[in-house]
């Protein structure tokens, strides 16, 4: 297959988002999509879209769109839809256990084998099934399961010290909800930051702004 | 106090970004920071740092680089830090709770009010000391309580009834983790999508890519 090497952050961010909505027309059993229709829907400018897609070699043939299927799978190939995961979570608080239960998390491929905390009461009970394990079996557990994928859902203040444990122990990939940005050795480990609270601060700043549309004179 | 219109979306999404880095820098002392200093720990460079900062009218003085405390809080100020906020949380599930539960929501300023659940068993419960209500109440809710963020955590098949319903009983702010972009009339709400699957595609892209370099005959 092609080769796709360091292709810019901003168009893998919005290589999922493609995904979306290319599903979501294979859902309504829409075979053909040209990049004006995809704009449309997707508020981005077609010339984006063509340049995003672009990176992955094209897909399109000019003036005749692109096969949805196709693309939607060749972008999921992209985005490792392909594989299967085996992922552990840290923190078995509401917000591990929100990502546990995700619907569709194990459908998709991401088969969650368990959880750990570091209270030791939860250490012997289940979150959907899933075994929760004390916090410190964690590297004898890695040692014995192969894993690919970790979800931290702790406070910052553990968190590098756990991310060190989970890349010492194999784990490659590291999906963080800590408030803390990882920073993990390139060749060893991927990590990926979520900062609800960036997001939130986010929407706070964008309502500040319309209320000062509304009421140009109060700012 | 300065205008600020117009910033484009990239330069608001790394805002709480910099609000972060600089209140660790404040909780450590320190005092004073250049953009170059800022840059190294960001891993932005310092020349984006200036351009982003410039937006808001600068801030820096040449050669004496930014104070610390004054750049926190009027960036926070930016980011509708220094207002209070009421909030509803609209499904009372792991996420829900999670979320409602958030160590220094409270603190920052996003008063929880209440929960809604469309499942009617759920109603009468409280989590963690927010009452939960039927959601067929929210729009008599709406109607006596001014309410400023909503936080969407249900699933997306009633996610854009439930958005009119919000936006209809006057809210303005929409914190939207359902996996679907709501669209919102501009002039009368702002959202924030919070696509989690997004991310977790993006890692595994990531995830794809480090493991193609170690076995770059394997691709």
């Amino acid at each position: 297959m092609m080769k796709e090497k360091k292709v810019p952050t901003a168009v893998i961010q919005r290589m999922p988002r493609y995904y979306r909505y290319l599903g979501d027309l294979l859902e309504r059993g829409i075979a053909r999509v040209s990049s004006a229709q995809l704009s449309r829907r997707m508020g981005i400018t077609a010339s984006q879209i063509r340049q995003d897609l672009n990176h992955f070699g094209g897909f399109g043939q000019q003036g005749y769109g692109y096969n949805v299927e196709v693309l939607y799978n060749e972008i999921g190939r992209i985005l490792g839809q392909d594989q299967e995961y085996s992922v552990i979570v840290i923190g078995a608080g509401n917000l591990g256990q929100a990502v546990s239960k995700y619907t569709n998390f194990n459908k998709r491929g991401y088969k969650v084998t368990a959880l750990f905390d570091s209270n030791p009461a939860l250490a012997g009970t289940t979150v959907a099934g899933y075994p929760v394990f004390d916090a410190r079996e964690l590297p004898d557990y890695l040692k014995e399961n192969h894993t690919d994928i970790a979800v931290l859902t702790i406070p910052k203040a553990g968190a590098a010290e756990t991310a060190k444990i989970l890349t010492d122990g194999g784990v490659q990939a590291i999906w963080n909800f800590a408030s803390i940005d990882l920073d993990l050795p390139d060749d060893k480990a991927v990590v990926v930051n979520v900062h609800l609270s960036d997001s939130l601060r986010v929407l706070s700043y964008k309502l500040r702004e319309l209320r000062s549309e509304e009421n140009p004179e109060e700012d």
